[in-house]
């Protein structure tokens, strides 16, 4: 007899009212074969899930369903599937929201580090950590280390790779991994506080975990992936072998389908990340605050031993806008700023600006 | 200097107006940096990409963009990070077509088989194919492989796995393999014509690569895979790696964000598969007709050398629309149906009847 979980769906302009739509979705998650069939077989009653609840929300309905853990609990792949795998084929469903059971999330595991473990690698426990990242891809492989070297000296803690920088000609990975590591190494030694370089892994399965062979030889701190570029069952294979913290980069994501809170805040973390890169509210995503909440929220919020993830609002950060960022997300968070920094002519000045606010705003929210 | 392929997007409610919104998407999906930035490096001119045409489409425009194919054409996770990376997080954009260059078309290197290769191994050149799956998840390995024996008694092609049956207990994969296997040869072998069982892997990527061994091992026919539970990427990469043809699974994934045409068609077309199963229009997922067309076009259109792909029309498929579907999609069409003959209380003589319906139909079409 399974354990059941539970997925919440909105469903607008559902064909025929929302209670037979709502069983027919249950019947597509569980046995995707006519009712009348599985009368036949009584063997399935136990793997028979239902409908928990339907509410009105405004013009559209949220449907609870309590679904069978046994199919979700065999891997990462077979869990979406379970949780979101035909439903999605139907117009006007969206996935809001999942509540899993000790077997999905003994499976799943959740982020190695979470929000206390990359602190206690950082050494920074007191305030939001800042971030930026080297870009565009095109720039040879000095103009990339330049950046990283400006940024690593106005003092800020994390410096990224940008989505789209791979194993270029102009800037390879492995050249690109030891420069950037020498230079933040060297600027935190020089000015003794940690300063992480995250390289980028993208690409086939067995080149991103050859990728993340090269990085753990090369000694980085951190890396990142894209989830929904890779898959969040490619995803989560990798972060069980990478033996540093992950960041979660969004391309190739929407809140179309998956709601906000889940597709960049409970799917990502629950898969592993220990940071999640999302587009803040307000930002040129035009993401809405309740939007922003929902993320904030998801990343945080108990899931049995599943550890905190980082949430890390990024795209069109200002620095006019680092204390109410912070004051909206909290501490536990990691100001991804790019453009803005990018930018100024003095990068290194820029930097250090970006970091004293973040300083100071967290005395205030505190 | 890069070769450019071509994206389309479907854009609703831009802010700001289209043509600004345009060339925002355009910067997003190539430096994803400020412009002043970009301009101070001249070395980035000649991988700026452009604005092609805006068209209005009703109350939406259809923005086409040509961008630098030298990020796409490295791997296949960073053709759909160069192609819809995060222009996906902009709200009211959705993934229209896309047009790849040769050095896309050569790495991706689209199906191994194709609709002639499959028609090759199955001996079958006149008419579509039929196909049904065994089901639901729960059943044990006796009650599978009597729903496989009736269904290839009945005339059938091709017998799929329902895509939650992964490596349950009650009946673990290669066992499952195994039996349907030995079932399928049986039939085929009495009756003197070819049916294929087609077993479903899912799992990490190494667990799916171990399932393809077994497969070769045990001389499956065909493998079905889900490439938007798996990401497209760990799905072409495996593809790469079967040495039979591949079905794709469209679960966990919806046309809010991507096109039809290029979700269910297009897109796994040129990441390697050989069949690509969708909801048909007018079944339960209540695709519409255009959708439909658009998907039956993306499979076959020519694109360089990359093979055509079977379209797998499915999803409430009954026995009364056999002729319709069939003159919707043509003859190079494997119908899929589940549900409508798993509620026969004989399934081998429904499923002769499906058989049948599909051949006279196959003749009126021609």
């Amino acid at each position: 007899m399974p354990a059941f979980f539970e997925v919440t769906y909105r469903v607008s302009q559902p064909p025929g009212g929302i209670e037979a739509f709502a069983e027919a979705i249950l019947l597509e998650q569980t046995f995707e074969t006519p009712d009348e069939v599985v009368r036949r077989y009584p063997s399935l009653t136990a793997r028979r899930g239902r409908v928990l609840s339907i509410e009105a929300d405004g013009a559209d309905h949220l449907v609870r369903l309590a679904l069978p853990d046994d199919v979700a609990s065999e891997n990462p792949a077979q869990f979406l599937n379970a949780a979101f795998g035909n439903a999605s084929l139907h117009r006007g469903v969206r996935f809001e929201d999942v509540e899993v059971t000790p077997a999905i999330e003994q499976m799943l595991g959740g982020p190695r580090f979470g929000v206390e473990g990359v602190r206690d690698h950082i050494g920074v426990h007191d305030r939001p950590l800042t971030c930026s990242a080297i870009k565009p891809v095109g720039l040879s492989l000095e103009e990339l280390v330049t950046l990283c070297r400006r940024l690593a000296i106005g003092g800020i803690d994390i410096i990224k790779d940008d989505h789209y920088l791979a194993d270029q000609a102009r800037a390879p990975f492995r050249e690109r991994l030891k420069a950037c590591l020498d230079v933040t190494r060297e600027v935190a030694a020089r000015d003794g506080r940690t300063v992480w370089f995250v390289p980028n892994v993208t690409g086939t399965p067995d080149e991103m975990l050859r990728a993340i062979d090269s990085i753990h030889e090369e000694g980085a701190p951190a890396i990142m992936m894209a989830p929904y570029l890779s898959g969040l069952p490619t995803f989560h294979w990798l972060t069980g072998r990478a033996e540093v913290p992950v960041f979660a980069h969004p391309s190739h994501s929407s809140s179309a389908t998956i709601a906000p809170g889940l597709v960049w805040g409970k799917l990502p973390r629950l898969f592993g990340a220990d940071a999640s890169i999302f587009a803040n509210s307000g930002g040129r995503f035009a993401l809405g605050i309740d939007e922003g909440r929902m993320i904030a929220a998801m990343v945080s919020t108990p899931i049995g031993k599943i550890r905190r993830c980082f949430s890390v609002p990024a795209g069109g950060l200002s620095l006019d806008s680092v204390a109410d960022v912070i004051r909206f997300y909290g501490n536990d968070t990691i100001l991804l700023v790019g453009g803005s920094l990018l930018r100024s002519n003095d990068l290194a000045s820029a930097t250090r600006q970006f970091v004293d606010s973040v300083a100071s705003a967290a005395l205030l929210v505190k």
